[in-house]
């Protein structure tokens, strides 16, 4: 488990870093990037928030333009932000050229079926081959959050529910909540995981909600003028499934917000001290 | 005097909006952002602090990248950023396509060199042509700052000079404070400027401020590993015009910081705090 450093700039009296890395998991190179506080300069070993991207991003948009490196190194808190899918030449992609499906649209699961099986296991790089090559190489606890945006929010919370010992909290901007009932979700989930929709529900956040048994505290954030909320996002879904379950989830409709980064970097300190709660 | 409003993100509470419009001193279609705070929705006018961005830039990167409107919106202050030159393709560009010189590559003169002088008047642009329209469309005042990062930084500090009744306060990261002895300012003031070096004193910084009967504020803010620092930027040339007439300029080295939107999101909350001061 080597991993490469292929930028690096002090931000906040820490530092952000690129790294590329082989992953055997998704059988190909992968970068991702580290936010690490300026705590770990005193010898501090500091817990970890994992932020899933959406479709088409990289590890880039989050540490570029969330503005979370702020709080962050306030809190005493790294931050780890991996790409959206394997890459590269020899992994499958579109055959179009879609912006949702292939490169740039892993979906967070584990692919069943030729021939995206091969690469397509963003579900266990993230859960677990990533984790382990962090707490192997950084100064950093076993204490996890994770939250992420659209794809990853659906990606973090689907993955939390997943795993509840795993993780501290998690929290989402704008998530697929529902990806079993919305077109960008039954596209990735037919190629990814066949034809059978009972297949899908293990990776639906709504559904894992319902039959939650481990609950982790859970932020959402929507905004009411997301062009993708009513078709694509669904988080009523997901309210219903946590009022039906108790589940601790405060989900917040923002008036007049949409589905950009403007968005995220509006309310992104309020999920960094959030997670905090648990994490610190 | 029209402009046409192309994108618009609830941000902080505000608005960020981007624009275009036809432009008479550039001759050319322009597009700019604005950062419109909070205030303005209870009928409040906000002073405006003028962004001007670095080499290659838009509008888009301080909007997208620095984390200002968080601080901006606290404070009750509009940001406008401009684009770094006349675009389209009937302005002329460098033959090979190079990023300092051209589009992107405004340098914030007015051209006096055929084919440049057609297009290339960003100066007049930034003082006249564009507060004019955004003191006619938008709920401002008339007290403005101006600040910028690298060649904006240079443009922010020479405008401000020539200047000073027209802006209280002016700030820059990693300026190039000096470019009448830099390659890039030599290269760009050739060919707007042409071959004689006095010509270029008029747009210069450390020149101007030699000279200087009325000052206004300035913060600059430099990073000590900014690649650019020794052969581009040269702020000991500004810093000993400053000493040498007892300019009210602080200069600040930071430690192990670059040339990077990190580094200017680092310390734009300064930078808004130092023109509140003068703009509130």
């Amino acid at each position: 488990m080597t991993i490469e450093n292929v930028s690096w700039n002090k931000s906040f009296g820490g530092w952000h870093k690129q790294y590329t890395h082989h992953s055997d998991v998704l059988g190909c190179e992968m970068r991702f990037a580290i936010y690490l506080p300026p705590q770990i300069a005193q010898g501090e070993k500091v817990p970890v928030l994992y932020w899933l991207s959406g479709l088409t991003c990289t590890d880039e948009n989050f540490m570029q333009k969330a503005g979370a490196q702020r709080i962050a190194a306030e809190l005493g808190i790294a931050i780890v932000a991996p790409d959206t899918s394997p890459r590269g030449e020899d992994v499958p992609d579109d055959a179009d050229g879609a912006y949702d499906f292939g490169h740039g649209a892993g979906f967070y699961v584990n692919a069943t079926q030729a021939p995206w099986n091969r690469n397509y296991r963003m579900y266990d790089y993230v859960v677990h081959e990533l984790p382990a090559l962090i707490e192997t190489h950084f100064p950093v606890n076993d204490k996890r959050a994770i939250s992420g945006h659209s794809m990853g929010g659906h990606g973090a919370l689907m993955i939390a529910l997943r795993n509840p010992s795993r993780y501290t909290s998690v929290s989402a901007f704008s998530p697929i909540a529902n990806p079993v009932n919305c077109p960008w979700g039954k596209k990735a989930f037919t190629h990814y995981l066949g034809n059978d929709p009972e297949s899908w529900k293990a990776y639906d956040s709504a559904e894992l909600m319902k039959h939650n048994a481990q609950p982790v505290p859970a932020l959402v954030d929507q905004g009411d003028q997301d062009n993708f909320l009513a078709e694509q996002l669904k988080p009523e879904a997901l309210l219903s499934a946590a009022q039906a379950v108790d589940y601790p989830l405060e989900l917040r409709m923002h008036e007049g917000y949409d589905h950009s980064y403007h968005f995220i970097a509006s309310f992104i300190e309020d999920h960094l001290r959030f997670h905090a709660q648990y994490l610190l």
